[in-house]
């Protein structure tokens, strides 16, 4: 228990009175900082805050809401720029929720000095990924901070969506028996935006995965099936999204090692840096909870639309140690596939 | 014209290929930069992404959608801080379009090193401030970037709100014979930040006028009279939130100097700086076009709010000089108020 001055934090955080680079990575020290700091500290007012996309009602709509701030460092890297991804990004975010992506706002934080031709390269990604996606960018605003108080263009994204009737996708709806299938290969985009960092250049170039993927959850959900779960592994990879669903649902989580698509480029960077790629960001693949027997016809059309055609099952909801996700090895055994910790990779989306 | 690689500008940017200062002022440059860069960049998709809030429809409801990120410095000032700023500032921007709010979004981007516990007093006063208008924190996200890259707390909130069938409060709505209401005095908000920074301290305490008015909006509403503009002249203060109305609308607007209620405080400082008090931001202010013959009416219900108590006819919208602002003088004459240019007090809000 930290004490603060006029402030005390229900619940511990982890050895630092100060914010850390592992507060924003999106695994465990995130979730703490988010259940035990900031959630609580919102009161009555924040019951939903922990959420990555709220559903809600409003004048007899059906909503989906939803936000992300994006400091990705650099903002322009292979396959994409901060500008797509926060488009993609909170496209993705609604997509999750089963919802169809309307409008988007974008409020920008600009670091005085910053180039506005870069700001301008920023805007028409921006609008190309929205055009794509087939959303609106609405409103916004636009703050700057002085050399020194920022680092080129934060970008933080909002968008509203609407979810049909009948859709109930949400990590407490992960059911013992359900096949867990993911989209396409991981961590691409993590390797993409870390290969372009100063200094650290690898022989192969892996680009960004960045993509907005309502368009093949609509394809999955035209099959009739019952979508469980629907979750992006961004921050914190394909172990923080798992963790967290078998963690919200109280179920186990079997995945097969040998199925796991990781590709070269990926691997190799990874065991050159000392990474896991379960834990590298994605930021245009998704992980799907659906009913066994549904789980062919999904995959058929996932591999259909141009975002899933890499669609594989990678394991089995089981009820086994719940909470927990392990992965069956090549040789018989098994590992748990834990939750990370702090941050892997600071910075990447 | 500035000639960006691989993107050319369609209007002069003043004098600067750069970021500065003046491109988050909430003046005449802000307005250029959203216009001529940031709009432009998003082609298609971004006919309306000028508007401090868009009202849209979404699954037959007409919402209102609206961001704002606050980068505030100091994040604890009299009157306030940077959590209650950003719940009621957002609020507030629903309210000018004539919303009920119902949800916030707030994505935080941390500056490692920062207390905690200033992390914990900004999410409790969101959350007392959100409890107090009525509206929940439903959604979030927390980024966290370097030392030196960031200070301490930047926070972005999204707001989404409902508007009634017949309420059309649009800048573009201010008619001539209009009386211009505002709905008390002015200036405190810049002042009081501007008084606690590093080697500024005045005489006398000026504290924030940081409130939601969407409770205001709804008693002015609930006369019956056909509200035409309201705004809330936050960065740029009164004379851009005029400005600007009037170069929308292609009308004049006339003040009466005498009528411009200035807390002394607040004149003393700006004369102490060299302020102009008509630049300075508000935070729980709001200027009204109403018809001349409801304005009364209007008046009466504004000052049996708490947060109108000092409401009053300051000017009228004229048919002279349009796209310009002017006050009479106590000694007959008249001054142009002038969209201020760049930015007089930086990260005010």
């Amino acid at each position: 228990m930290i004490d603060f001055e006029g402030w005390s934090c229900p619940a511990p955080l982890r050895d630092t009175p100060h914010v850390v680079a592992g507060h924003g990575g999106g695994g465990a020290m995130s979730a703490e900082l988010v259940r035990h700091l900031i959630v609580p500290g919102y009161g009555d007012a924040g019951g939903t805050a922990d959420r990555d996309c709220a559903v809600v009602e409003a004048g007899g709509a059906r909503l989906a809401f939803t936000t992300d701030a994006y400091v990705v460092q650099p903002m322009f890297f292979p396959g994409g720029s901060i500008g797509d991804l926060a488009v993609n990004g909170t496209v993705n975010d609604l997509a999750m929720a089963g919802a169809t992506p309307l409008y988007l706002s974008a409020a920008f934080i600009l670091e005085e000095g910053t180039p506005l031709a870069d700001l301008g390269r920023i805007t028409a990604a921006m609008g190309a990924a929205a055009t794509a996606a087939g959303v609106r960018l609405v409103t916004g605003d636009t703050k700057v901070v002085g050399h020194g108080n920022g680092d080129g263009v934060y970008l933080t994204t909002s968008g509203v969506g609407v979810v049909a009737d009948g859709v109930e996708i949400e990590p407490r709806r992960a059911t013992v028996g359900d096949a867990v299938l993911v989209s396409g290969d991981l961590g691409r985009h993590g390797v993409a935006v870390l290969s372009c960092r100063e200094g650290l250049e690898f022989g192969t170039t892996v680009a960004s995965d960045t993509a907005p993927l309502h368009g093949l959850v609509a394809a999955m959900l035209a099959t009739g099936a019952d979508l469980h779960v629907l979750r992006d592994p961004t921050r914190g990879g394909l172990a923080a999204a798992l963790n967290e669903i078998a963690a919200t649902a109280r179920v186990g989580v079997e995945l097969t090692e040998r199925d796991l698509p990781v590709p070269d480029g990926v691997a190799d960077a990874c065991h050159l840096l000392g990474l896991d790629p379960l834990q590298v960001a994605n930021e245009g693949r998704l992980v799907a909870f659906v009913d066994a027997d549904q789980a062919d016809d999904v995959l058929a059309a996932m591999r259909a639309h141009p975002y899933g055609t890499g669609a594989r099952r990678i394991g089995t909801c089981v009820a086994d140690h719940p909470g927990m996700v392990v992965a069956r090895t090549a040789l018989g055994g098994t590992r748990v596939i834990s939750m990370p910790i702090g941050e892997q990779l600071p910075r990447i989306c």
